[in-house]
């Protein structure tokens, strides 16, 4: 099975794609979409959205694993990621691959068995799990990683779909 | 010119559809996109973004007009609210369709000359400008046609496309 996790981002959108075989996983691809501050919002989101299909072209993911939203201090920079986040939520749905969402405190139980590991912890793991010899560059890759190996350990009866 | 005007939302998304022929505008239709609450977020998402093409295609608008989103208190409510509203500005991008954006300040100002108007005056105005008998319905859609208006009247050369 194929995982595509996604960290959403506005400028940076996280993205990393893994293969469960029974209790492996192997690592296929990582990388950010980035838009540029130069680009309007509308032309950025269209960005997002092709690169979204190129990705899900490439890949044929079964399952996509995204990290869930929270505002708690600075919305107003968080509408335009929510904004991303709906495009990237519509690219794959307009393929109907199931969509799951994950809180960080989800994603670090799943990896680390603490709900509060800090960012270090959470690298080693992704790096230990996937058999990489470096740390995935840059931390929004390693943080898609992360969701996808956590959706990978997910009991799916567990959780609903989006 | 015909200007698209959008309240955006999630469970409800107010559109209005006006023509400006120098100084006379003209309704040409309004209502609303509803998605239910049974449906998965993703397939609400689908629904909203299927009927934004469907409008595109129906009146080809040559610039849409949408409200610019605060989220003061009740943010995670807001969240889901940003998600559609990124897959309404990625419909008209795809297009090619310029688009702004409005507070609602800047449309009560464009209406009422008032920048603290109340839901009744707005309404009176979007009723009166547009020669219409009764006040459109529902709410979301009087004011989608008060962006769509707000915008008829705006000097572009004062605000940018989004």
């Amino acid at each position: 099975m194929i995982i595509l996790g996604i960290d959403p981002g506005y400028g940076l959108v996280g993205f990393g794609v893994i293969e469960k075989n029974g209790g492996n996983i192997n690592v296929l691809d990582f990388g950010c979409i980035s838009t540029s501050k130069d680009d309007k919002l509308s032309r950025r989101l269209e960005i997002i959205s092709d690169c979204m299909h190129q990705l899900l072209d490439k890949w044929k993911p079964d399952e996509m694993a995204i990290e869930k939203l929270f505002f708690n201090k600075n919305v107003t920079t968080g509408i335009p990621v929510a904004q991303a986040r709906g495009v990237i939520l519509l690219s794959a749905q307009e393929r109907n691959i199931p969509i799951y969402q994950y809180t960080p405190q989800n994603i670090k139980m799943a990896l680390t068995g603490m709900g509060k590991a800090d960012k270090k912890q959470m690298q080693f793991m992704v790096k230990t799990v996937l058999g990489l010899r470096e740390v995935p560059k840059p931390d929004d890759a390693a943080d898609a990683l992360a969701v996808a190996i956590c959706h990978s350990q997910t009991n799916l009866n567990m959780v609903g779909n989006i």
